[in-house]
């Protein structure tokens, strides 16, 4: 392990910590962050030692309180820091003396409202004793795995009508890590991730950043078995060459799927009001993702949409999509959107054009059936035919991924068309993604089936497509760097393992 | 009513209806078609007369059948055609002979297979005989107030397990016309606005259009007095000239939204071989669409969103935009959006931030906030900084539309805020459009609760943007026209019915 692995390892796996400012009011985010350690470790699934820290109180959810970190009898790995910014460089000092080797600074009231003296004395403390700083004015971790949980965001909210709505849920267990510097849209993606049944591995968000930034959390990433994918959020990167060197490390093993906001001149200036944070030529930051093999995003919902894409699919090992569908239109946007992602949609040649004339002779592909590129089934479309076109789709070497639109409307299809395509899938490596359009019963549970067997599932048909390119990019990207075979051969043998 | 406002209307609301190729066969669309009609004039919606036509049955649901339209002994002002493509010119002879006014012909296999004569062959009838045809390969009309339905497809479906699902859903009134190229689309939509409680006035979805095309359509629905909105779904539009000529008409009073795809030269291509369309120059679509104030989106999910925007909320009289936030990420992401879309976020008047300034020192907005533009009222966020923040922004001369962006997760913001907000903007006709970020119980009631109040919501800032962006184009265009002020007094005098 090296150096920054192990630093970091201390945020997300402490053996001892300690609440600096725990607290008995409900409504006290050191209240909080307190109760869901003392939860976790009640269940189990947090097996550090847990110590409040308060003057005023002799005990908090049944853990004996101290009045300073010095005063905790045992070693404390990690403190969590939820006390106004004045009083915090007097902890950092306690820390020190302790030999805390990690610092969680919730609190806000520094650097963001144009207070630097506070931060700085915080810094100057913590490089003198060698102690990671995470924060201030950030959510800080939440790892499912160890059960450390820095979220003081209620989990739950009571409406004026007195019912109990969740309002920030925990997602479920997955391999998506997350980083970010907004700690608002850091629980935003939380409870999206939940809604959309898309597990994560771990959830950091460091605010000012002080000390640790998100090139060192990429570089615990890289080693953490349980992250395949990095979703990062950010405003700004200010180490442009060192998060360069570490990203280029990630990417040949793990995708990361940046979101950098601040891409207009007054998002820029949004930006800078916000966390301060001086976002740069945004040309810039293209370039150099780029260069990197870091996949950027426009909006929110492509950021998602691509992670789900990672977590699910194997990038393309080139650049021509084949499209199958039974709904015309819809296909007509799949087409839109991926010749706009610089992607292309050839005619196939002329031995698949044979292969889907022998089907329409044996009479199992319909008479006005399109077998160009995309291939439409039409209205007619069964299961049976789904099945046969995917496979000859994706047994032509021209294909390098294919977009299913599957739209349940057409009388005839069954929803097994979904596990007959998902079986099929098994014996490929190349990357499928599935479309059905509407949002009631039908369309939900046919995308919600296809994921449930490994296939990520979009609501319109440009969703899809760039889900696509960005398997295609990064696939490109893993190619030029030798490395596209290694990774198509590790992400076979999880999906084997899950099968 | 003008000469094709009165053919039109022999489409949506027929007092005497013939359903040639009514079947008593399940999966028959011929039976479907006819027991949507036979359904809704026992519920009493469908008033008109109605008569199946088919030469092996006596009866069918109860109504006696007749061998052919020559023999129904009433008049009968629509004919739905759903019987092989072979036989329907001696269907359109009948018809002739009968007097017959209106052809919906939903069967396939005309000039979308290469086969023109017989498509030919049934316009030279009807030209002859002063009829009107719809499609053919077509879905045709679904009328929610004359209860005239020839969807086909199966409202619900049996899964393998047995269990039965809703697959292709009616979505409830209101006032958005969809017109559709794309049957397939077209259904999927209907699913779409279904599940996200969009109303419809009017669907049809025309196919081959040999007769009838999108622009009698839009003369049509211009004097319909249930459209305020129209969607259109389009992959080519021949008659350029007379689309323009009617649609500029038409946007004087009301907004087209036009989602006009092959764009692409592989997208053209696709959308040949599904409807022989020949899409054209993208360029002179978009230039023809901005002289006529048509306003054109770019996926699937714009054209939903832009037309929610219309159904709730006026355009906007000027292109700066006041964003309000709790969550400084997501109003980075909007401002962005805007920024790309043409519009201005622009920091305040003095005066403005005077206000805000006052509204600090009473102590009711939060030390930290940014008050700038986009106005971040931080985790501390309560109702009534929001209503207050709202209200200045509101009376701001130099801000034309607002987004809230108000996420639910801070823990001192109860759900009124919505309902503060929605009060609020009955004394404006600003538009405002709101986003909270998330997919469980809380994001879910909030986005409900903002459009029972309203208020279009979205669940990403950038889909909020977009939507906002339209209601820019929109009113600049009316403004040019002379007609803004005409247009926002209808919207008021609607507003205040329902309030």
């Amino acid at each position: 392990m090296s150096i920054i692995v192990k630093q970091m390892h201390g945020f997300f796996s402490p053996n001892s910590v300690a609440v600096v400012g725990a607290s008995k009011k409900i409504n006290k985010a050191g209240h909080v962050i307190f109760k869901n350690f003392a939860d976790n470790r009640r269940r189990g699934v947090f097996k550090g030692e847990l110590y409040p820290v308060n003057l005023h109180e002799d005990y908090i959810l049944g853990f004996k309180c101290y009045p300073s970190l010095s005063k905790i009898p045992g070693g404390v790995e990690l403190a969590v820091v939820v006390i106004p910014a004045a009083a915090v460089p007097k902890v950092m000092e306690e820390a020190a003396a302790k030999g805390v080797r990690s610092v969680v600074i919730i609190s806000a009231g520094f650097s963001e409202i144009g207070k630097p003296e506070i931060e700085n004395a915080v810094v100057s403390i913590a490089k003198k004793a060698d102690i990671r700083v995470l924060g201030p004015n950030c959510l800080g971790v939440y790892d499912i795995s160890t059960g450390v949980d820095m979220l003081f965001l209620p989990e739950t909210k009571v409406l004026t009508t007195g019912d109990v709505f969740i309002a920030t849920p925990r997602p479920m267990a997955g391999h998506i890590a997350m980083i970010t510097q907004s700690g608002a849209f850091g629980v935003a993606a939380l409870d999206y991730l939940t809604g959309r049944q898309m597990g994560i591995s771990r959830f950091v968000s460091f605010g000012n950043k002080c000390d640790v930034d998100e090139s060192e959390m990429l570089e615990y990433f890289l080693h953490d078995q349980e992250t395949w994918i990095i979703l990062l959020y950010a405003e700004a990167i200010e180490a442009g060459r060192k998060f360069m060197r570490v990203a280029e490390r990630v990417t040949e093993k793990k995708p990361i799927v940046a979101f950098k906001t601040g891409r207009t001149k007054a998002g820029a200036r949004a930006a800078a009001s916000h966390t301060g944070a001086i976002a740069g030529s945004d040309k810039i930051y293209d370039a150099a993702f780029a260069q990197v093999g870091v996949i950027r995003v426009q909006d929110m919902e492509e950021f998602f949409d691509v992670g789900k894409a990672f977590a699910f699919q194997p990038p393309a090992a080139g650049d021509n999509i084949g499209i199958l569908t039974d709904a015309g239109g819809p296909s007509v946007m799949a087409v839109d959107e991926c010749e706009s992602k610089g992607l292309t949609v050839k005619e196939f040649s002329e031995e698949t054009l044979r292969e889907f004339e022998n089907l329409r002779l044996k009479g199992v592909f319909p008479k006005f059936a399109t077998s160009l590129n995309p291939v439409d089934i039409t209205g007619s479309a069964t299961s049976e035919m789904f099945e046969l076109s995917a496979k000859i789709m994706l047994d032509a070497p021209e294909i390098n991924a294919l977009i299913v639109l599957g739209l349940h409307h057409t009388p005839a299809l069954q929803e097994d068309f979904v596990d007959r395509i998902a079986s099929l899938a098994k014996h490929y490596t190349k990357p499928i993604v599935a479309c059905d359009i509407g949002e009631t019963e039908m369309a939900l549970f046919i995308r919600s089936r296809f994921e449930k067997l490994g296939i990520p599932a979009y609501s319109s048909p440009e969703d899809a497509s760039r889900a696509i390119a960005a398997l295609v990019y990064y696939g490109e990207y893993l190619e030029k760097k030798g490395c596209f075979d290694d990774y198509v051969e590790r992400w076979v043998r999880r999906r084997d393992i899950k099968l």
